[in-house]
């Protein structure tokens, strides 16, 4: 066997549902250039049939791949190593369960990143019909869960505003240096309302706007709560608060807390430094970040301001990068052991 | 009876058919701050019952209008002074017939605006259910149709892309100074669209997106040949491409023509000057207009280059203002003997 | 005398210093259509002989005025009703001092807000030149300062930030209904930079940017907090973050602060309703506000949300227009007894 | 010697000359991950010292490389194997010259690209002063010159505007399909007046603008036309319009020509896609491209639109990428023997 022949064998055969939307593009715009990774098969049923070039037009001339229904049989898929749930909420709850037992499955839905069912019923509006599987997945936040994540089956990708919100606050709560309440004043690009056309991602309106939407009710907040929890003491109130940027890509949360004792931005810094020591995609910056630097990387950007015990933690990421598709296949290097950053050294530009 | 009491008496009462829409928004915009006019009815069938304010917020507090559905008996309408119909193409023409025949109309869709039924059903891409009126409409390009606007009962409102070329073309045509094809590329703001979201006024990829539509067969194309046969001796051919620009409001034509004679753009800026001496909403200016310069205004901004024979036109609207409610407004007031520019003051930002 | 002679004699004659900057740009937006007042004056030392129109292009056209130095003999100027000092920071303390008695005096500068010299000094980084004038000018916040405005001479407008933001928590403060620290995350287009290009305003950039600049230290936080003690009991500790929009119009600022007792969305908005009953540029909004329906407006909108003792406050303005020209305006027409709506009633677009 | 030491050896050393501004930035952005080369060395005199993750946000964390003053000592420079000039027009001319021999270059600025000095010269603005070596550049448009590129010690880069501009035309004029004068509108993003702000790029503006600039006598105009004399028999008019668009990157030109005998957009097809059947950066699309879908690429995509003998070429890059950065790097894939596609697998994001 050749060694040409042996570096194939040894990709990873990837398997993605939902390929259409947002999250699908991003994914198949970093699959398709892994050097460890193969698509095997990516469905989108309103699009099955079309060539994946045809639909997301970036990658025209990139892939031959096609859209392909949803297999019915998804026992079948035995022959994937990795499949990757890009589908609306609701649905990935539906299919992650009949995926064959040798397949590992990043599902890039709310369907399994809560632990609670009637937590997940409130915040999504909806009964879970597969609940019993949800504890056997790992929450994906690569840069708290690295060691769980490599040796789980089944991760359960963050939320992009989680993603952003926990960077943000864990090395925080995991040194419990916080006392009182918590403020996330977050904003999002309108990619984060997916790709299809709503009133609120209308251009002519959207391009001279900006407001918030869901006062304390976002879908993401249990899931930063709980996860909060797991990295330390946490029993304070959160108040998280949603915004829109008229922007496409990009989220920015300003978290307002108070440290136990005084605190100047070096020393908290210090501490975010430590807790990321290992983590190539938190770039600790001074200043404040911009998510024109994030745009179309996986990076987390981090900076931090302080005064007597008021510190501010600026996080910026790619809602579509860091925070859903990037960190799902940062995820994915993790569990076939592979370096994180294999296929993510991606760099957005300076304009 | 004090004077007060008989300016108010003397006030235009206007209707809007089909109020919720972007050039409803801006009939509105414009009308109620219109010191002679009163905006006594306002249809939208499916906001019925809402306030005015309640649609278009940007309108919240200034007025206590509500929409209504469109009245049943529009014989009944005599109240009206002047009706307006912002309604979707092939609507009008089921409304303009049975308005009584004291009330003046202007109608701001392609109903009426082309005088060959056979030119209008491939234009529209349907027949014309009420052709027979199409006769007593004058086209409403104020600045060619001046007096012919004053004396009119129905007023056909040009299309924007029509508005931006013709008064681009006509001094040149009027003046008959062209020889060879003329080429117009042009490009519309989002707006331009319509208030209700598609995939091309979808905010993630509109804002990073330009590109061409509806190559040669833009349905304003026979409005444009049929009114510069109008003015002049128009036999030349016309190659009309549109573009979509990643801004909320503006047209910007650029005019491509060749003159029979050399000439300077002093030269030719002459002939529009003196064919627009009377046109206070068009301005002419050094190099190049911007659409900045005109949003949210009735002005047409034109600018002119040449080179030996060649001419090249530029004109910058606001689509929505002058191509579409300003324009309308310009041709009531001549319609009722006011000063054109009553109600039109209107001075966007420079930011 | 004839009624238009009379109506005419009666026109403020207004002159501005520090025409060519945006904040000129407006108050020439607003007070060339203003039906009680005409621009007599308007300097710029670097535009000086250019036409307005030539300087803010959206005014070409509508305008004869020219651009002149500023004079050197403010004395002279007794033939102006009033001025608007649009300059600079610093500047404006070397103008106002000089100008007759007889003339009342709009600065749109930091330079006479602060009631402390030293902390003038601290937030604006320069001594002061004419501290003993600054307790001759009353604050301009309008809605919480209309009668102490009718009656000013000199009044010292307010910055775009604490307009927002003071129009947010005042009903709040003067309730006395607060406890614990206030967070206010503020963010502005980038209009509010001024019109001169830098680095933080170069559009490659700025387009896809969002970032905090200045964290704690603006300088209109010290003229918050001394308004805030004027209106009610404020003790507690402000925090405070500037972030920068990709849009060029627009404040929005969301304000964190906790009641002393739980209160509903819609109690507090009682509360607004309340101390704003008069206040006809203030709209109470359901949900959040959007700075889409206040551009181009001397409107602040203004929403709330609320759980247990967390109220959010959120409130949007357009920088340039409640924010700084339109204000200014708006404070003259007191000052003069007009109705403070006149000229003022400015609707934006929809789109 | 291990296969992976041998990699390493081979791998070109490249020079930057001019790395702080937007196409030094690309370079380096694509430069940084291209896997047969290595960035030892890259000046750009205002930021020597920094590093170029501190100037080039988007890179930090990606690079140790640090910014150095430009050698005075130019033929020490044999340790290179590939220089990049990014400098601005006028300073390639005194540094090409002084390069060893032994380094191949690839200068992106205008100074090498027009064989004739007079047209420079007043193309330009300026003499040149190293004129003898202009004819040692081959034109590095890569497409109609691949083979010349690939013996090439020196090539000119060619400008973003010609480039999208030559890559429209050229299989029309090869193939003497052409009568008539051709007209070229094109459109470019803000990124394209460079890293440096000024009027024309800023934010507040030029979010709401478009117009038009350089009537005729854009510098790229002789470029074009030389190099459409060297694919085929050109002999007609060029109208050349350069416009601004409200976005940071992408060229979009509108091409009109007429053909010798009628021909639909499917014939027309057939032709570029026999021209370009072996260019794979050159993508055919049906109807128009977008800009969107050719942003952060190297892909030139062009679509065609047909009427009688009237024949509408829109061709659409991103100018920092085909129109700059990526085409350099193409080019120097070549002149090193390597697939032109290496390195330059970039996709740009859907939204």
């Amino acid at each position: 066997m050749d060694s040409k022949r042996e570096a194939q064998d040894t990709k990873i055969r990837v398997g993605i549902f939902g390929g259409s939307g947002y999250g699908g593009a991003e994914l198949l715009r970093i699959l398709l250039f892994h050097p460890r990774a193969e698509v095997s098969l990516v469905t989108a049923n309103e699009q099955a049939g079309k060539s994946v070039g045809e639909v997301h037009r970036n990658l025209y001339g990139l892939t031959d791949l096609r859209f392909v229904h949803a297999p019915q049989e998804l026992e079948s898929l035995s022959d994937l190593d990795c499949v990757f749930l890009a589908l609306p909420h609701g649905q990935a709850m539906e299919v992650a369960p009949s995926l064959p037992e040798s397949v590992k499955v990043i599902d890039l839905s709310g369907d399994f990143r809560l632990s609670d069912a009637e937590v997940f019923a409130e915040a999504y509006g909806r009964g879970h019909t597969a609940f019993e599987f949800q504890s056997g997945f790992v929450y994906g936040l690569t840069e708290t869960n690295r060691e769980r994540i490599k040796r789980a089956r089944l991760v359960s990708n963050p939320g992009c505003f989680a993603t952003a919100t926990l960077l943000g606050l864990a090395p925080l709560v995991a040194n419990n240096l916080l006392s009182g309440r918590v403020i996330v004043d977050a904003k999002t690009g309108s990619s984060g309302s997916g790709a299809k056309p709503a009133a609120n991602t209308h251009h002519p309106q959207r391009m001279n706007s900006f407001y918030a939407y869901k006062p304390f009710t976002h879908q993401h907040v249990p899931e930063i709560e709980q996860e909060l929890r797991a990295v330390g003491d946490w029993t304070t109130e959160l108040v998280f608060m949603t915004h829109s940027l008229p922007v496409s890509r990009g989220i920015f949360a300003s978290i307002y807390v108070e440290t136990k004792d005084e605190m100047t931005a070096d020393e908290a810094s210090k501490v975010f430094a430590d807790f990321y020591r290992e983590a190539f995609f938190v770039r600790l910056v001074k200043g404040s970040p911009d998510i024109n630097w994030v745009k179309m990387t996986n990076f987390c950007d981090i900076g931090l301001a302080a005064r007597g015990r008021q510190l501010v933690v600026f996080s910026a990421i790619d809602n579509l990068v860091k925070g859903a598709a990037g960190q799902a296949v940062q995820n994915m290097n993790l569990m076939f052991g592979h370096d994180e950053r294999t296929g993510l050294m991606l760099a957005g530009g300076n304009p």
